[in-house]
């Protein structure tokens, strides 16, 4: 059960013929990764766990006080790549690996995790699994998401109840999450592992640009009112002010009423995913297409929104020091220990360098030897923590 | 069975909530128009024949030389407007009514048709009665076509088989088509009814824009490949083009990969419906576009093109004099007088005014006197033709 032996395991579970994976909660490709998780922890003779929520623990050195807890998730975007997540949990059972290789005695409890539906990809909403663990995302909200199917997180769960677990969480003494990092920090830094320093500000606004439906081929020019020349303008627009803001502003998603080709179209809906280290500048991105949307007869509706999140400061000034001063870098990207931290656990994270800096595509990619240079780190921050 | 009474009894059939109409090919309410159409037809006397493709004909006086026919098609478009198309069969029996009550008799055979499909709401190519009636699509091509379900044409037609009808279309003396006006020219004349010179030419065009899927959060927007903002430079580059042009270009239709909200597309597929009165402007159209496109790495792909469809002239003109010097106006639609004329049959289109211009939309609409005018004309011309 080498790193690469595990990850040669995973890596047919949920591929598409692109290439990508499409590994979502509650599925059988789910159900599959799940089992893998069970067997490498029985393979290990740890405990596996359930909690209330659904997320898996796999503990080693069970005991009553707080442990250290390492992992990420199993699941996946559609047509994402190898690394969000899996290399996290394969990384902390080689950790495991590496730490009783070396003789380590641990002087609290450790565990691994796979927290589901991280990505959200199902059922629309992000890091599900650690929302409803820590109480962030009511049950009754989380079974009632409904996925493209019309079916609801609730009978997909068929006859599994969900809930808070706040038990589990107290077992929780800090938790570390290696990922796979989904910018180009360390490439640009030529380093091979990062300490996170907190998760950006983002938010989701819709924007709805009503016309007047009418005949493409009969309607004169002057005469229509073509609410896709608005969302034309509004992408355009995104671009420019993230830039001019210093922020990222995405037009990922869009519906068209009534989506005909030869159909002037009555209504335009389109998204905007918008982040930035600061809350400031997300909101003078916002408002700038707000003035634009609003000027064209346009609503906008902020669908969500989550301030800053700080990881622990000393946890990460104290990772960042044991591992040779590493960089500490801030994300764009929400995360389950984004979840954890939010609700007043002692979180960090490590980022693991990714030449490209792609992700959620199937063109994701780190060298193996920055992913050991990951699981190192990882085994010396347990260590460090455990001893 | 007054023109008011016929119009009051086709106003349910298929309106959904938000007053537009859901009138498809093969459906239960296409089976309520046509149940609906042999009761009028049953109640005057007349012959109700199916032909091979699937259109409905009454005639009245049926012999075996040509003869006169009148008529338009039932189905709408999604959340089409009362009066595209059933404004030219209701006009149609009524037209035969006035004839009668004045004692006309007819030297020739009459006949009121509904052409199946004429929108292509369900199956996506307009026209399919009349094409496969003159051979313009092959009935496998056309049994082949899926709705939005996945399901073909030959499935819903069940045991029914369609094919051309030489037959009947050698029945056809001549064919004139009763429509409500699609644009404002009647209204900018002050005129109640118009005779039709032709049909613009017109196509639809497919822009495949492919970008790199990305993360919405951790890209920096110098690395991003993001097929989203070619599309909105398309979209408004459509409309620049067609204004220089004097063409009419509409961009209502678009599929976006993999359309997540936190999610770069990996590709945007938008459609381009271009028209114009000549062949050359609406070319102009599409090159200024494709350069564009091409210059993205995008690809272009004509998915229809249709030249310049002109109605008999020596018919139009006289129906012109006959109405009391009739304005003469083209149109940028589509109908199926336009594909009886393509396979060299006589054929004319009256108008009526649409006080707005607008169609395919609830807010269609023509003054009920209008309406009356347009009935008293393809009396007339009924009368003229047939005597």
């Amino acid at each position: 059960m080498t790193f690469a032996s595990m990850w040669a395991d995973l890596e047919p579970v949920g591929r598409a013929s692109s290439g990508g994976y499409r590994r979502f909660a509650l599925t059988r490709e789910d159900h599959t990764l799940r089992e893998w998780f069970t067997g490498e922890a029985q393979a290990r003779g740890l405990d596996v766990v359930t909690d209330r929520a659904g997320n898996q623990w796999a503990w080693w050195n069970a005991g009553p006080e707080p442990g250290i807890v390492i992992g990420s998730h199993l699941d996946s975007v559609p047509d994402g790549g190898a690394f969000d997540g899996p290399l996290g949990v394969v990384s902390a059972f080689a950790a495991l690996d590496s730490l009783r290789a070396a003789g380590f005695t641990p002087s609290r409890p450790i565990a691994v995790t796979n927290f589901g539906d991280e990505e959200g990809a199902r059922f629309g909403v992000a890091c599900a699994g650690s929302r409803v663990l820590t109480g962030a995302m009511t049950p009754d909200r989380a079974k009632a998401l409904t996925d493209a199917d019309g079916i609801s997180m609730g009978e997909a769960l068929g006859s599994q109840d969900i809930g808070p677990d706040p038990e589990m969480l107290g077992r929780v003494g800090a938790f570390v999450e290696l990922h796979v990092e989904q910018g180009r920090g360390l490439a640009d830094l030529d380093r091979a592992v990062a300490v996170g320093s907190g998760i950006w500000p983002h938010g989701r606004w819709r924007f709805d640009l009503p016309g007047e439906a009418n005949h493409a081929g009969t309607t004169r020019l002057e005469d229509r009112h073509d609410p896709m020349l608005g969302y034309a303008q509004l992408v355009l627009a995104a671009r420019e002010a993230a830039d001019r803001h210093a922020a990222v502003a995405t037009c990922g998603k869009v519906r068209v009423e009534p989506n005909g080709v030869n159909a002037i179209p009555s209504l335009v809906t389109g998204w905007l995913d918008a982040r930035g280290a600061d809350e400031q500048r997300v909101r003078a991105v916002v408002d700038d297409l707000r003035t634009l949307a609003e000027s064209q007869g346009g609503r906008v509706t902020e669908e969500s929104w989550t301030g800053l999140t700080p990881f622990d400061g000393d946890l990460a000034g104290r990772l960042a020091t044991l591992l040779d001063d590493a960089p500490v870098l801030s994300t764009g990207a929400g995360h389950d220990a984004g979840i954890l931290a939010a609700a007043g656990l002692p979180t960090a994270m490590l980022f693991v360098r990714n030449p490209t800096g792609v992700s959620h595509s199937p063109a994701e990619w780190a060298e193996e030897t920055d992913c050991l240079a990951g699981v190192a780190a990882l085994a010396r921050v347990v260590q460090d923590l455990a001893s």
